[in-house]
């Protein structure tokens, strides 16, 4: 795909409406006002438009797969995404490949270039740690690829997600901290610019805030989700002038991460530290102490993510984007009990 | 590819050679003896033998892309071996895709039809726990696209196989409980057909009778890997006339599972019920108590494997099938220390 090529995006932009309604009217589709199809093919032909003849070919010539990118397979929460997806498909006659992006950028450029040469019908991507820029995704939307986007997301690109409610879930965590009697609660992040980052520290501010709890900056830890900083920032938290009192990790495999490294510093959890997570990975009530944690509906967002995206594949020229928003539990277990 | 097609095996078996020779022959390679090629044209016209159009097609238009199906993705296992693969390839220039079969014989043959329209160079594939058939893997022999079996494994086929010494790694599990003073030693295995069951079935018996310790079969108890399946195996031995002292269990999920349940049911680990899993998730020391288990070299099973199939992707015409084992290493922890 050339950079400068006219896609139906610029149309659209052009004449301020959907990209839907231009590409109902470039196929003379009768849902459009004659006026409108009018409009829309005179500036198809003042911009010089010609139609993707790769994108046109993989909607002649459909697969029946779907393409899956997440950040990592050796996790529970996107393992559990996947089957979601996968069990959907199937339903309604699809096969599923994956890759996995192994967190780094690059590599997610290059699983999706993969599927998309395995001629994929559409994708379903969860971004990984380091994607902070989109061209990679206006690409897919500029050759007219169907996606949708799940749990680590870039917001404003005009295509489908599928979140959960990451503020109100990291906002339940704090609030429910601080009725445990906690009064320096600690939050181990994820990278600044991730998705999930952004809006569990919204949350996690929000209920400090209504406590009139200051927020100290020296309390948020950004971890790249490895075991070895994570323990490391940790170890800062612990050799600080004022211990914290509770520590909320961004997911389960963090939290996990830190009840190794506080156990084997001999700390006791919860009386000398609380611990919650966010995921409930199905091991988290195995562990000791049983770990509090936030449970997310990963199943049913792989479910929900894949129907929008199949709906998209069978009838394009009506689909609009939804943004669907998943609510979560708070699950009370014995590391934040005091 | 229709049943009864001629191929390049049916000429090796006729002439009692190996595969590759036949292959090296048909290319007219002077690595073979004139003699030799003589012979194997030969028998290729006598059986009326014409060379795959779609293996060659294969063959000139490489995706540098590998496929890989494993039974299911919510396994730290088989996603340590996939990234294992997945590093391999990358280093050697080729990027992956992955199916999931959800232990499902069906899926796990869409699976790898799905990857070979894919037109991915070769397969890397783990069996489905309800695969005893092979059918699916000889249609790939025949068709000439390269493939390598890892853990879930079926025996004499001529491919590359890597397992880990599934016997050896049992039989230290079964020996370590009868020094422990285990007298009742239940195993909660697979499905009696499964490569891995008989494997460890066989360690197991093994120890037993070196230490002269009849085999009940009432403590041997097949489980489907299903939690539900699992747990109610462990209560009909806990309801059983003479309970048991000891579970092995075939692996770590399977242990969790059985370790919630014991919990659940009052008893104590391992003072009432000593427990030992097999393969030594991340999670498995953070368990209270921290679980007994086997290693198994997830990702070195991974990269080994991938080697293989890039090896003979590289130069299928001297490659010759290997059967890589690798050790595993009891790890000893509370949760059968007595």
């Amino acid at each position: 795909m050339k950079k400068g090529q006219v896609t139906i995006r610029d149309i659209a932009l052009k004449l301020n409406i959907s990209i839907s309604t231009v590409s109902r009217a470039l196929r003379n589709s009768p849902e459009i006002k004659l006026e409108t199809r009018k409009k829309v093919l005179a500036m198809a032909e003042k911009l010089n438009y010609s139609p993707n003849v790769v994108a046109q070919s993989l909607r002649v010539n459909k697969t029946k797969t779907l393409g899956i990118v997440v950040p990592e397979l050796a996790s529970h929460f996107f393992a559990s995404n996947i089957s979601g997806i996968q069990d959907t498909a199937y339903r309604r006659g699809y096969n599923v490949m994956i890759c996995q992006s192994n967190e780094n950028f690059e590599q997610e450029k290059s699983d999706i270039r993969t599927l998309v040469s395995s001629r994929v019908d559409g994708l379903l991507i969860s971004l990984s740690r380091e994607t902070v820029s989109f061209d990679h995704l206006q690409n897919l939307i500029d050759r007219e690829i169907p996606f949708v986007l799940f749990d680590r997301i870039l917001e404003g690109l005009p295509v489908s997600t599928v979140t959960v409610d990451d503020t109100l879930g990291a906002y339940k965590v704090t609030r429910h901290l601080i009725e445990q009697g906690c009064k320096r609660i600690a939050f181990i992040s994820g990278p600044k610019g991730m998705y999930i980052s952004q809006k569990r520290m919204a949350g996690y501010e929000k209920a400090l805030k209504e406590e009139g709890i200051p927020l100290e900056t020296g309390l948020v830890k950004h971890s790249d989700l490895t075991v070895e900083v994570t323990q490391s920032l940790v170890g800062e938290l612990l050799d600080g002038p004022e211990r914290p009192d509770a520590i909320f990790a961004i997911n389960d495999p963090v939290a996990i991460d830190v009840m190794k490294f506080l156990k084997a510093k001999g700390m006791r959890i919860p009386q000398d530290i609380a611990l919650v997570g966010f995921t409930n990975m199905p091991v988290s009530d195995a562990l000791e102490p049983a770990l509090s944690t936030v449970d997310q509906p990963a199943y049913e967002m792989g479910r929900l993510a894949a129907n929008n995206l199949l709906d998209q594949l069978m009838d394009p020229d009506s689909f609009e984007p939804k943004n669907i928003v998943l609510d979560t539990e708070l699950v009370i277990r014995k590391s934040s009990e005091r």
